[in-house]
C-alpha cells in the first residue's frame, strides 16, 4: 500500500525560501525554521548539481567515445554507467544521516485533507498532503537524507521530461519514409503492441503462478498487474539502434518502420496501461473477468487515444494557421517562442481535458512537422529543430543517468529471481509475437516484402528505455508494482548495453546495407506520382511504390495534397481549383496569395524538368516560404547555400536531407493532382 | 509576520498524480483521494494554459506593433496589459469557490516540523510545511481556489524566470564597448546604486514617519524596511528603453552605458537587498544603529558578492577550458548541451555554497561571452544565442504578464496613497543624486565627457522591472513589505508604460544621435593598439580612447591579454612569448597549436594591412576557430556568406556586429603585445 515518499520536486523549486526576514519579535524562532529551509535548499541544489555534473561526465565521454568511434556503448548506456557509480558512491559512501524532521503523528477521524493547518504554540503553519506511507515504512522516512535527496517525484519523468523527447520524436519523424511506410508501421504499433502486451501478460501470469507455488511470492499479484507489467515493457526504445543506424546510414525503410513503430508504441502503451488501470470489475469478486469493465476499459482506451490525438492535431494545426495567415516569419524569435508555447500548451491542454499530455505531445509533433514546418522561416525552422534537440537530449540523458542511479537508491526495490528471468522470456516471446506473425500478414499485402533479415534485425532492436522506465516508476506503491519496476530496470540495462552493443555486429551479420544514401537510393521523384504518371525506367520500383500507397494512404495523400496543405501552408493547389465551386469566397480567403505564385510559375516552367531535376525542386521548394513572394535564383542560393555551410555534425545533415526530400516528393506530386483535376 | 501561502509551484510538478490503481481493498476509500489529486492537477494545467495564452496573445500582439512600426508600447508593457486583463476576468469572473480541503487544526506543543505524519484512521499521510499563516488569513486559504492556483512561488521567479534573463543579459553584453567604458559602468553600479539605496531609503524613512504622525500606518515600519525598499527599488531595468535603442541604432556609448549598469546594479541590488536583511543588531534595542552588525551587513555584502562573482567566473573558466582542450565543436550539440548544463550549475554551485546564484549566473554569462565563445563552433554559437535569447524572451514575458496580473490576483495588496506618491518621489531623486553627481565626478576623469543629453536621457531611462518586482515578491510576509510589493507593481506599471512610452519622443527631444551603424562610427581598430602605435590619421578619437583606457583598464588589458586569453582560448600570443622562460613546458602545454599557426600566419602577411582591413581581420579572426587549422579563402566565405545570410531580424544581425567587433579587436590588438615581448 506503501506510496514512494515523492521527496522531491525539482530541487530548485522547493524549500520555498522562508521569509528571508529576521528582525521581528520572535527572531530565534524564525531563525531555525529559516535555517532549516535554506539547508534543505542547499541539499536541493546539490543533488541536482550531481545529476549535471554526471551529464556534463556524460557528454564529455561520449564526445571520447564519438571522437574515437567507438559504437559498442551509446551515450544513454553510458549516462546509466556513471548514474550506478554515482549511485553506489551515495549507498555506501554517504553516512545514514537520520532526518531532523522528526515525523510527528496526529490522528485525523476522516480521510486525509490535501491542505493542513497545523496549530503551533499559537501560530498556524500550513502543510501540504505528500503522500501515503505504509506503516512499515514509516522509519524509511527518516533514513538516508541524502538518498531522499536524488529522488525525484515520479511525475517529473511524466510532465517534465518526457514530452520533449516525445516531441522532438513526432517532429523529427522522416516523412517521406514514414508516409510510405504508414501502414506498416501502424500494424506493428497498434495490433503489435497489443499482441505483445497480452503475451507478456500471459506469460507472466504463469511465472507468478509458478512463484505461488514455490511459495516466492509474498503479497498479491494479480492478473491485471501481469497485463500492465505486459503494457508498460511493450513500450520499445531502440534509441541506440536508430543511433547507429543514422551514423551508418544503414537502410531508410528499415529505419523508417523501426523508428515509426517505436514512437507510436509509445503512445499505445500509454494509454494501454492507463485502461488496464481503469478495468475495475464491479462487485465481490473484484479480479474475475467482468465483460462491462472490460468494454469499459476499450472505451477508456478508445476515448484516451482519439482524444490526445485530436489534441494534439488541433493545436498543431492552430500553429500552422497562425503561422500561415500572419508575418511572424520575419522575426523568428517570436516565431520560435509561438511554437515552443503552443507545442507545450497541447500538453497541458491534453491534461486539462482528462487525456494524456504526453500523447498529444507526439501527435503534435508530427502536425507540426508536416504542416507548420513549411511555414516557419528558415531560421525558424533551424531554431525549433535545435531547441527540441537540446532539450531532447539533455532529458534523454537525464532520464538515463536517473536510472543508473535509481538502482541503488530507490529505497523499495524487490529483486525476484524467478521474475526476472521469466520476464527476460517473456519478452522474448512477446517480441517474437509481435514481429514475425505480423511481418508475415504484412508480407501478404506488401509488394516490397519486409525481408528476413530486417525481420530478425527488428525483433532484435527491442530495447526497452525511458518510457517503461517512466511508466513502471509512475506506481511503485505495491508489493507487485516494486517488483515489476526493479524489474524493468534491469531489462532496461541488460537491453541498452547488451543488445544495443550488439547493433554493429548483427547488422553486419544479417548483411544489412549501410552507407545508403537516402537521397539516391529511392530516387526523389519515386512516389505516388508515378503511380499515376505510367511508364518510367524502372517498373518494379514503380509497382513496389503503387503496391505499398494503398487505397488508404491514397486517400489519405489525396486530402492532405488538396485540402489540408493548401488550407494550412503556403504550398498545394491553390483551393480555387479543389473545392466546389460553390465555396469560391472561402477558397480564395483560404489560398495563400503565394500559391497562385507558384501555380503560374509552374506552368511556365518545363515541368518535366522540375521533375528531373532535384535540386531546383528543392529551391522551388524553398522558395515558398519567402514573404514576400519573390522567387528564383537568390533564394536559391541562400538556401543551398545554407546547407552546404550548415553542419559539421552527419546527424543534422542527415535529417536535414529528410526533410528537404520530402520537400521534394510533397512539390513534385503537386503537378499530378491540380493538372487533374483542372482537366 | 504572515507568509504568503506559497500555493502553487510550477503546476504540473505538483499534484503528484496519486497512486494510480484502484482494485486493490481500500478501492473507494483511494479512489477519492486520486480523484482529488487529479482534479488538483488538472487546475494546474488549466492555469498555466493561461499564462501560456496570455504569452501566445502576446507575441501575436508584438508582431502586430513590430509590423505596423509601433513604438509607444513595449512587449513587456503589452503583457502586462493582457495580465491585467486575466487578471480582472479571474477575480471578478470566477466564483468564489471555497476549498473543498476544509483545513484541519491540530496542536503542536514544539515549533514546527518540516515533515508531518498524520493517522487518518490508521494510515500514514506524509505532509510537507508549507509556511506560516497569520491567524487572521486562516480564512484566505480557504477562498478563491483560481486565484490561488494562478498565484506562484515567489521563489520560481527567483530559481526558474530570472537566471536565464541575467544569464543572456551577461552573454549579449556588446564587449567593445562595454569594456571602453568599464570604469564608469561600475561607478554608477556600485557608487550609483548604493547612493539611490541610501537617498530612498531615506526619504521613505520620512514619509513612513509623516504617516505615522497622520496615523495612517497600522502596522510597524523599521528604518531596516525603508532601506530594504531602497535596495530592490534600485534595481533599474531599461528594458523598454533598450529596446527602442537597439532598433533605432542609437548612440552606442550611450547604450553601453546603460545596459552595463543595469545588468549590474541588479547584481549590486540583491545583495545589497541580503546584505540589508543580514543587518540584525544584537540585544534589546533592535532597530538602533549598531556598529557591529553594520560591518558584519558590509562583511556579508562583500563576501556574497566575491563568492558569486568567483563562482561565475570559475565555472566560466572550466567551461573555456574543456571547449578548449577537446574537439567538442566537431559535435555541436554536444557543445550546446555541455554550455548550457555548465551555467546552469554556476546557479547551483553558488546557491549550495550560500552565495546567490543569479549573481553567479550573470558573471559567468560575461566570462563565457568573453571566452568560451571564441572556442565554440559557429553552429554552436548561434544555437547557444538562440536558445538563451528564446529563453530571456520567454521568461521576461511571463514575469510581466504575471506582474499585471498580480495586481488583482495577489490577496494581500496594502495600497497606501501616501507610501505611493512618496515613493515615486523618492526615486525620483534617488536616480538625480545617482546619476548627475556622478556623472560628474567621472567626467573630470573622462576626456570624452557623458554629455548633458546623455545624462539626462540617463535619468530617464530608470525604469523598474523583473528584478525590482522578484525581490519585492520574494518576502511579503510583513506588513511593510507588502506595502513596498504593491508600490513596486505600481512603480513598475508607471516606468514600463509611461516612461517606456516616452523614449522615442525623449530621444528626439534630447537630439540623440540614431542610426548609428556601430561598426563604422568607432572603426574597427579604434583600440589601446592605437595608444601605443602612436600616429594616425584621427588624433581625437586615439586621445579619447587612451583616456578611456585608464591604467586600471589597461592593466587588466594586458593581463587577460597576454595570459587568460592565451590560457583560455585559441587566441592571443603563444603563452611561450608571454610568460617566463622558466614557464617554459606548461607554457607549451597550455598554448593552444593553433596560436603558432596563427602567428606565423601574423607574421607572413603584411599586418597593416591586416590592421586597415576590417574584414579580412575578421576572417583571420574566424579561423582560429577551424578545427583543422586550416585557414584561408574557404573559411573565410563561410563566415563572411554566413553572417550576410543569416537574419532577417535586426536585433540579431546587431549583436552579431557587436560580437564580430570584439573579434577584430582583439585579434588587431595582439599585433601590439607579443612584438613588444620579442623584441
Amino acid at each position: 500500500m506503501a506510496r514512494l515518499p515523492p521527496l522531491l520536486l525539482l530541487p530548485v523549486l522547493s524549500a520555498g525560501g522562508a521569509a528571508e526576514r529576521g528582525g521581528s519579535s520572535s527572531a530565534m524562532e524564525e531563525l531555525a525554521t529559516e535555517q532549516e529551509a535554506e539547508e534543505s535548499h542547499r541539499q536541493d541544489s546539490v543533488s541536482l548539481l550531481t545529476f549535471i555534473l554526471l551529464l556534463t561526465l556524460t557528454i564529455l565521454t561520449i564526445w571520447l567515445f564519438k571522437h574515437r568511434r567507438v559504437r559498442f556503448l551509446h551515450e544513454t548506456g553510458l549516462a546509466m554507467i556513471y548514474g550506478l557509480i554515482v549511485g553506489v558512491i551515495l549507498r555506501y559512501g554517504t553516512p545514514s544521516t537520520s532526518g531532523r524532521d522528526k515525523p510527528f503523528s496526529c490522528s485525523l477521524e476522516d480521510r486525509p485533507f490535501t491542505t493542513l493547518l497545523v496549530n503551533v504554540s499559537g501560530k498556524f503553519f500550513e502543510y501540504t498532503l505528500k503522500g501515503e506511507i505504509s506503516p512499515g515504512k514509516i522509519h524509511n522516512v527518516e533514513q538516508n537524507d541524502m538518498l531522499r535527496k536524488v529522488t525525484f517525484d515520479p511525475e517529473v519523468f511524466f510532465n517534465i521530461l518526457l514530452p520533449p523527447i516525445i516531441f522532438h520524436a513526432g517532429y523529427s519523424l522522416k516523412k517521406r519514409h514514414f508516409f510510405r511506410n504508414l501502414g506498416s508501421i501502424l500494424a506493428y504499433a497498434f495490433l503489435g503492441t497489443a499482441v505483445s502486451c497480452f503475451i507478456i501478460g500471459n506469460l507472466m501470469y504463469g511465472v507468478v503462478k509458478l512463484m505461488k507455488l514455490v511459495g516466492q511470492l509474498s503479497d498479491k499479484f494479480y492478473y491485471t498487474d501481469c497485463l500492465f507489467f505486459g503494457a508498460i515493457i511493450s513500450a520499445t526504445d531502440p534509441v541506440t539502434v536508430l543511433a547507429i543506424f543514422n551514423e551508418l546510414h544503414a537502410d531508410v525503410d528499415l529505419y523508417a518502420l523501426l523508428f515509426g513503430e517505436s514512437v507510436l508504441n509509445d503512445a499505445v502503451a500509454i494509454v494501454l496501461s492507463s485502461s488496464i488501470v481503469a478495468y475495475q470489475p464491479t462487485g465481490e469478486n473484484t479480479h474475475a473477468f467482468d465483460a462491462a469493465a472490460f468494454f469499459k476499459s476499450v472505451g477508456v482506451f478508445l476515448g484516451i487515444f482519439s482524444g490526445s490525438f485530436m489534441m494534439g492535431a488541433v493545436t498543431g494545426v492552430v500553429t500552422a494557421l497562425v503561422t500561415k495567415f500572419t508575418k511572424l516569419h520575419c522575426f523568428p524569435l517570436l516565431e520560435t517562442a509561438l511554437f515552443f508555447l503552443m507545442s507545450w500548451s497541447t500538453f497541458l491542454l491534453a491534461e486539462a481535458c482528462g487525456f494524456t499530455g504526453v500523447v498529444a505531445v507526439l501527435f503534435c509533433g508530427i502536425t507540426q512537422a508536416h504542416y507548420t514546418y513549411n511555414n516557419l522561416s528558415v531560421e525558424s525552422r533551424s531554431r525549433t529543430k535545435q531547441l527540441f534537440e537540446v532539450l531532447h537530449f539533455l532529458a534523454e540523458n537525464f532520464i538515463f543517468s536517473y536510472m543508473g542511479l535509481a538502482l541503488f537508491t530507490f529505497q523499495k526495490h524487490i529483486f525476484s529471481p524467478v521474475f526476472i528471468i521469466g520476464a527476460f522470456i517473456a519478452i522474448f516471446f512477446g517480441r517474437a509475437a509481435h514481429i514475425y506473425p505480423l511481418s508475415f500478414l504484412l508480407n501478404l499485402g506488401r509488394r516490397h516484402k519486409i525481408s528476413w533479415n530486417f525481420q530478425h534485425m527488428m525483433m532484435f532492436s527491442g530495447l526497452r528505455g525511458a518510457m517503461a522506465f517512466a511508466l513502471a516508476i509512475r506506481d511503485t506503491a505495491t508489493y507487485s508494482h516494486q517488483m515489476m519496476f526493479s524489474t524493468t530496470l534491469l531489462i532496461v540495462f541488460f537491453t541498452v548495453w547488451i543488445v544495443g552493443g550488439g547493433t554493429t555486429p548483427m547488422l553486419s551479420w544479417l548483411n544489412i546495407r549501410v552507407g545508403v544514401d537516402p537521397d539516391q537510393d529511392p530516387p526523389p521523384t519515386n512516389d505516388s506520382f508515378q503511380v499515376l504518371q505510367g511508364d518510367g525506367p524502372d517498373s518494379e520500383r514503380r509497382n513496389r511504390t503503387k503496391q505499398e500507397s494503398a487505397w488508404l494512404f491514397r486517400l489519405w495523400y489525396s486530402f492532405d495534397h488538396n485540402y489540408l496543405k493548401p488550407i494550412l501552408t503556403h504550398s498545394g493547389p491553390p483551393l480555387t481549383t479543389t473545392l466546389p465551386s460553390w465555396c469560391g469566397l472561402i477558397a480564395r480567403c483560404l489560398t495563400s496569395p503565394q500559391v497562385y505564385d507558384n501555380q503560374e510559375q509552374l506552368r511556365e516552367e518545363d515541368s518535366d524538368f522540375i521533375l528531373n531535376d532535384g535540386d531546383l525542386t528543392v529551391t522551388y521548394g524553398d522558395t515558398t516560404i519567402t514573404a514576400n513572394g519573390s522567387s528564383g535564383p537568390h533564394t536559391a542560393t541562400t538556401s543551398l547555400d545554407g546547407r552546404r555551410t550548415k553542419s559539421s555534425s552527419e546527424e543534422a545533415l542527415e535529417r536535414d536531407l529528410g526533410v528537404a526530400d520530402h520537400e521534394i516528393t510533397s512539390r513534385g506530386t503537386r503537378l499530378v493532382f491540380p493538372l487533374e483535376d483542372n482537366a
